[in-house]
C-alpha cells in the first residue's frame, strides 16, 4: 500500500487535495495515436499513481518495434493488445476506434477493469456514463465503464455548465473552428504537408480530409445524418444534453474543420431562463474550475488556438450580451486544447477522481 | 452615343439585358489594392462602357511609374488623385480608407460625379443609399453618392435576403470564418510569408493583425466597441437592418479571422416569422439571383473557400431545420469571395444598375 498526496500547483482551481491509497496497473489502447501519446503525458504531469503501465498499438507499430520515450516512464515498447493481458490491468484508457470499443469495453468491464472510453461506441448508451468530472462525476457511482465525451461537447460544457448550473440554459447555438489533430496524427500531418506544397508551389493532395485543408475550411466533420446535419454536430447535441442531464435545451452546432493544428474554438450563442448580464458571467467563471477567462479586449487579449494549445484549461472570452435574446441572451468565445481537456486530461481526471473517490 | 447589349452568360440567372447608350469615364481611386485591381477586372469582364479609365494611387506607386496590366484595357499607368481631374469623370469607384471617403466622396457627387465608395464613411448615414443591387437598387434614385456595403454583410444578405422576402427574418445569429485577404494585400501578404515562415522553421512576425495568424485564428477584427463587439461585428447588425429596411430583427455576430486566403464563409442561424422548411428554402434560393446552392452532401458539396473564391455567386448549403427556433428556424452555411460578391463586384452592379437605367 502507498499513499501520495498531489499537486496543487499543476490545476491551480482544484479545490480538493486527492490521496491515493494504492498505486494501479494502468493500460493504453491506441497509445501512440494523437489522443493516447496524451493520456501517457497527461498521467506522468499529473503524477498518477501507477505500478505499472502497458502501452498497447497497432501490429505496425508493434512489428515496427516502436518505443515510446517519456521523461517520467522511459522507455516503453509497445504491445499488442489481448484480452488476456487487458483484464488484469486495473484501469484501461481506450483511444482508438468504435468497432475497438464496442467488441472490448464491457467485457473488460465486467472482468471488473476500469475502462474509459474515448470512442463514442457507448456515449448514448443510457447505462454507460458520459462523464465530465468538473460537472457530473457523481454519475460514475458503481460503473466499471466511463465515455469520454466529445472535444467539442467537452470545450463548450467548461464554460457553459457554471452559466447553467446559474442561469439555465434554454438555447444553445454553436459554430466551431476544429484543428487538423482533431482528426488525429494524420489529420496534423496531411495540413502540414499540404502547406508545404503549397508553399514550394506543388499540387496539395488529400486523403484524410475530404478536401484539402490548407488555405480552406471544410463545413463536413464525421458523416451526414437523415437530418442533414453531420454527426460530429449531433454530437454536440446529444452529449450536451446527456451531460447536462436536461432534455429540454434546445442545441444546433454547426461544425466546420479549419487549417489550425490543434485546439478547437468555438463561438457560442445562448438564452437562458434566467436574465443574465457579461460581467456576473465573466465574475462566475473566474472561479470555475478548468477555465481561464481571457476576455480584456483594450489589451488584445480573447481565446485562440495560439493561447489555448498545450493547456490543461479550456480558455473563455469574448462575453457579451447579445441583442438576440434581450436581457436573456449572451454570446462568447472559447478556445481549448482538444487533446488535453476535449479527451485526454479529461479521461485521466475521471480515472483521478473515481480511484481517490473509491480508495478513499 | 453609343449602344451596347451585354452578356446574359457572365450572370446566368440576370433577368435583364442592359442597354447602355452612352460610354462613361471612369475613375478608381486605390486601383492596386486588393479591391480596386478586382475592380478593374470586373469592368472587364462585364465589359462595362467604358471610354476612359483613370487609375488612381497613393504617390508611392505613383512615384514608382506602377503600371496596371489589364487583358482587355492593356498598360493603364497609375495617377495621383486630384480633385480637378475626378471631378470631370462620370464615374469614380473608392476603395481606400475612410478619411479619404470622407474628404472628397460628398464633394464629387455634388459635381455631379457618381461616386460609389467601398469604405464605411457613409453606410450608417441616413442620407446616403447602402445598396446590393439584388435587393435594394431602388434606393439609389436622385443619389450620386453609394455606399457599398461591408463584405461579410452583402455576402450573408445574397442568401437572407429572399428568405427574408418570404419567411420574415426575426432572428438572426452570424459566426464568421473571414479570410486574410479581407485585411487588403498586406494581409494576403503576411499570412504567406507566414506560412513560408513555419513551413522552414523560422519565427513568424505579424504586424497587419493583432496576433500571428498561421495556424491561428483571432476573433477580433476592427477595432472593439463600448459593447464588447468589435466594429466588423456591429457593421453586419448595422448594414443589415438598412439595408433589408427592417430595424425589428434581432441580430448578433462573431466576427473571426482565419487563415484563409480568400472568400468569407458564415455559419447562419435564423429565425422566420412564418413555418420554414429546408427543401422550400433550397428551391427559393436555386432561383435567386447571385447564388449557388451548394448543398449535396451525399456528394460532398458544400460551400467552401476553396470553390467559392474567384467567383461571383455566393455559395449556399448545409441547409437544415434547427431544433432551436421549432418551425420557424433555420441553419444554413454561405461562402462567397469577399473581394468580389463583398466589395468589386457589388460596386460595378450599382454602377451597371445606375447608369443602365439613368439612360433607358
Amino acid at each position: 500500500m502507498y499513499a501520495k498526496q498531489l499537486k496543487i500547483q499543476l490545476y491551480p482551481k482544484q479545490k480538493y487535495i486527492i490521496y491515493y491509497y494504492t498505486m494501479y496497473s494502468v493500460g493504453i489502447v491506441g497509445a501512440v495515436g494523437a489522443v493516447g501519446s496524451e493520456i501517457i503525458d497527461v498521467l506522468a504531469k499529473r503524477n498518477f499513481p501507477i505500478r505499472q503501465l502497458v502501452l498497447y498499438s497497432s501490429g505496425k507499430s508493434v512489428e515496427q518495434q516502436v518505443y515510446v520515450e517519456n521523461d517520467f516512464y522511459g522507455k516503453i515498447a509497445l504491445e499488442l493488445f489481448t484480452y488476456e493481458t487487458a483484464c488484469t490491468l486495473d484501469i484501461v484508457f481506450i483511444a482508438v476506434g468504435n468497432d475497438f470499443s464496442n467488441e472490448w469495453c464491457k467485457k473488460l468491464a465486467t472482468d471488473g477493469v476500469l475502462v474509459i472510453d474515448n470512442s463514442s461506441a457507448f456515449r448514448y448508451d443510457n447505462t454507460v456514463p458520459l462523464v465530465i468530472p468538473e460537472i457530473n462525476i457523481n454519475t460514475t457511482v458503481g460503473h466499471k465503464l466511463i465515455a469520454n465525451p466529445n472535444c467539442t461537447t467537452a470545450i463548450a460544457l467548461m464554460a457553459l455548465y457554471p452559466i447553467h448550473k446559474k442561469y439555465k440554459l434554454k438555447k444553445v447555438i454553436v459554430s466551431t473552428y476544429q484543428a487538423a489533430s482533431g482528426a488525429g496524427v494524420a489529420g496534423v500531418n496531411e495540413l502540414k504537408d499540404g502547406m508545404k506544397c503549397i508553399v514550394g508551389n506543388e499540387p496539395v493532395s488529400n486523403k484524410v480530409f475530404v478536401h484539402p485543408l490548407p488555405y480552406n475550411i471544410i463545413p463536413h466533420i464525421d458523416a451526414f445524418m437523415p437530418n442533414a446535419y453531420t454527426k460530429e454536430e449531433m454530437k454536440v447535441v446529444w452529449e450536451m444534453k446527456k451531460i447536462l442531464n436536461d432534455d429540454t435545451i434546445k442545441i444546433s452546432c454547426t461544425a466546420v474543420r479549419i487549417p489550425v493544428l490543434r485546439a478547437h474554438s468555438e463561438a457560442i450563442t445562448i438564452e437562458t431562463e434566467h436574465e443574465i448580464n457579461a460581467s456576473d458571467v465573466r465574475e462566475l467563471l473566474r472561479h470555475s474550475e478548468g477555465i481561464d477567462v481571457s476576455d480584456d479586449p483594450t489589451n488584445n487579449l480573447y481565446p485562440m488556438p495560439l493561447t489555448a494549445s498545450n493547456k490543461w484549461n479550456v480558455e473563455v472570452g469574448r462575453i457579451r450580451e447579445n441583442d438576440v435574446f434581450g436581457q436573456h441572451g449572451l454570446d462568447l468565445f472559447v478556445s481549448g486544447d482538444q487533446l488535453l481537456r476535449g479527451a485526454a486530461l479529461n479521461a485521466v481526471l475521471i480515472a483521478e477522481q473515481m480511484c481517490s473517490t473509491l480508495t478513499k
